[in-house]
C-alpha cells in the first residue's frame, strides 16, 4: 500500500505526459503549479490567457515560459470558454484552473455547447496522506455540492471510486459517515447512509466495499470497530469517506491540512475530463500532486493504463 | 499559552479534590478512570451502583476500592437518579458516567425533581491537543445537539465560552465555522454565523471576541489569512471553533482523535453541574483530563478558582 503521495507523479512519469490546458495563469503560484507539473513530466500545458498578462507575471516571477503553447485571450470569460473549446476538440485531456475564479471556469465546463457535461453530477474528491495516520484516505465532497440529495451522494461515492480506481484502488472500502453508526431516524445522514450502502448489497453500485452509517471512529481506527463490537467489512480500514454535506466534508479535509499537516491530491470528476480547482491557499505540493491524480484519471480514462 | 493538555490534572492538585459521582461503574474502564482521577488529586469519587457488580469488577480486574464510598442501586436507571439526587443534594459537584447509556444518565439530569436544569441549553465541549498544531484548541458541540437552531448555536458558544473560562482562557477567540468566509444565503450556516457575530458585536454575546463565517483555514492557519486578505481579529489564531451541526463537529472530533492522534478533555455543560460522557472508545488519557477539565469548571463555579 502506498505510504504517501509521491506515487502520483512518478505514476504519470511512468505513463507520459498529459496535455493540459492551464486556465488563466497570470499569478505566481497559477504559472509555478503548471510549470512544475510539467518539469515533472506530469503534464504539456497549454496556457490559455492573456499572452501580455502571462509574460508580464513570467517576467516578474523569473519563470521561463519558452517552448510553451500561449493561446491569447482578453479575459478570464474568454480563457475559460477557449480551455473548454480545446477540451471539447480532445486537445487536451484535463483543465487546471489558473489564477481565475472557479465559477467563472466551472461555468464554461456547463456550457452544453462544449459538450463536456455527462449524465454524471460534477463531484470533488481528494485523496489525503496525514503524517499521524498510516493509511491514504479518500474525501467526498468537500467543495462542490453543499446539501447533496440522496441520489447526489450517490454520484459523489462513484466520482470518489471512479478516482480510486484511477490512482490503483482496484476495490475501494467506502465508509459513508454519520455521527453515529446506528441508524437514527432524526439523522438524515445516517438514513441515506442506510440506504446507500443497501444499494450497494443489491448491485445498485459496484466496484467498491459500501457500508454506513459508519462514524468516523469506526471507519478509521480498528481498536474502535473492535471495543463497539461492530461487524462489517469495513473495521477502522475505510479507503473513502463519503460525508453527508459539504460543511463536514470542507472542515474535515481543512482540519486535516491546516491542522493536521496532511497532503492533499484533489480533483473534480464527472465531466468528461478531470479538472483541478485549487484554492489559493493551497501550498505548491498540493498543486503538484492534484494535476498528477487529475492526470492519472485522464490517463486511465483514455485507456493508457 | 499551555502546550498540551498536563496542565487540567496540575490545575486539579492545587485546587484539592471534587467530590464526584461516577454512575454504574461496572465495567474496567469506568473504573480505572474514577480510581486514576482519584490517584491523580482530582475527585474524591462516589461509586454509585449495584455494589454487587462494583466489587465483581474491582476484583475481576485488580483494583483496590477500599475507602471509597459506595451507594448501592439495583440499576443503572437507580443509579442516575440517586447520582442526580447527591448532585441536586450539593454532595457532589460533577456528575462522571460509567459504563451505562449516555441516554439514561442524561434524562435523570434533566428530571425536573432534580432542579439540575438551568435556563441554558445542554451542550458538548472539548479541548483538543493535535501534535501537529502548536495551540490548544476547543470544539463543540460534537455530541448532544443534533442539527441546532440559531438560538442554540449561540447558547453552544456560551457554554464552550464558559468552559474556556474555566481553564484559564480570559477572552478567547470563536470563529463560527462555515466552508466559506463570505456569506452565501445557500448556506445556512454562514448566515447563523453572521448573525451571531454581530450579535457579539452589540454586546449580545460577552467573555470572548467572536467572528464568522469563517472558514476552517482561516480560523486556524495565519498564513492562509493573509494570502486570502482576510480582515478580522480573528486571523489563524482562534481558540473556539463552533461547528454548524452535530455531524461536521463531531467528525472533525473523531478525525483529530483517530487519525491526528490527538488527546481530548471532553465536558456538557448547561445543567447545574459539569457532566463528563466519554466514549467507549476513548483511551484512559481522554477520561482524565476529561474529569479534570469537569473538576476545573466545577472549581470555577463554587469560586474556589
Amino acid at each position: 500500500m502506498e505510504k504517501n503521495l509521491d506515487f502520483l507523479v512518478k505514476k504519470c512519469n511512468s505513463l507520459g505526459k498529459i496535455p493540459a490546458a492551464v486556465v488563466y495563469p497570470c499569478s505566481d503560484v497559477a504559472l509555478s503549479g503548471a510549470l512544475k507539473a510539467r518539469e515533472c513530466g506530469v503534464i504539456e500545458p497549454v496556457l490559455v490567457g492573456p499572452i501580455a498578462e502571462i509574460n508580464d507575471a513570467a517576467l516578474k516571477y523569473g519563470f521561463d515560459i519558452s517552448g510553451i503553447k500561449i493561446i491569447d485571450c482578453k479575459d478570464d470569460i474568454e480563457a475559460a470558454a477557449k480551455a473548454a473549446t480545446l477540451a471539447a476538440n480532445g486537445e487536451v485531456k484535463l483543465l487546471v484552473k489558473g489564477s481565475l475564479h472557479t465559477d467563472i471556469m466551472m461555468h464554461a465546463i456547463m456550457q452544453p455547447e462544449y459538450n463536456l457535461r455527462t449524465h454524471q453530477l460534477i463531484s470533488s474528491s481528494c485523496l489525503m496522506h496525514l503524517p499521524t495516520y498510516n493509511r491514504l484516505i479518500f474525501i467526498a465532497d468537500m467543495v462542490i455540492n453543499i446539501a447533496p440529495t440522496l441520489e447526489q451522494k450517490v454520484q459523489i461515492l462513484e466520482n470518489a471510486v471512479d478516482l480510486a480506481h484511477a490512482l490503483g484502488w482496484e476495490n475501494p472500502k467506502v465508509a459513508i459517515i454519520a455521527a453515529v453508526e446506528t441508524v437514527n431516524l432524526k439523522m438524515p445522514a445516517t438514513v441515506d447512509a442506510a440506504i446507500i450502502s443497501k444499494m450497494a448489497d443489491r448491485g445498485q453500485i459496484t466496484g467498491c466495499i459500501v457500508d454506513g452509517p459508519i462514524d468516523l471512529d469506526i471507519a478509521v481506527d480498528p481498536t474502535s470497530a473492535k471495543i463497539k463490537h461492530f461487524k462489517s467489512q469495513i473495521m477502522g480500514d475505510a479507503d473513502i469517506l463519503i460525508l453527508p454535506d459539504l460543511q463536514s466534508a470542507n472542515s474535515l479535509y481543512k482540519q486535516m491540512i491546516f491542522m493536521g499537516k496532511a497532503d492533499a491530491a484533489d480533483v473534480i470528476l464527472g465531466a468528461k475530463i478531470p479538472v483541478v480547482v485549487t484554492s489559493r491557499s493551497d501550498d505548491e505540493e498540493t498543486r503538484l500532486n492534484s494535476i498528477a491524480a487529475a492526470a492519472l484519471h485522464a490517463h486511465y480514462q483514455t485507456r493508457t493504463i
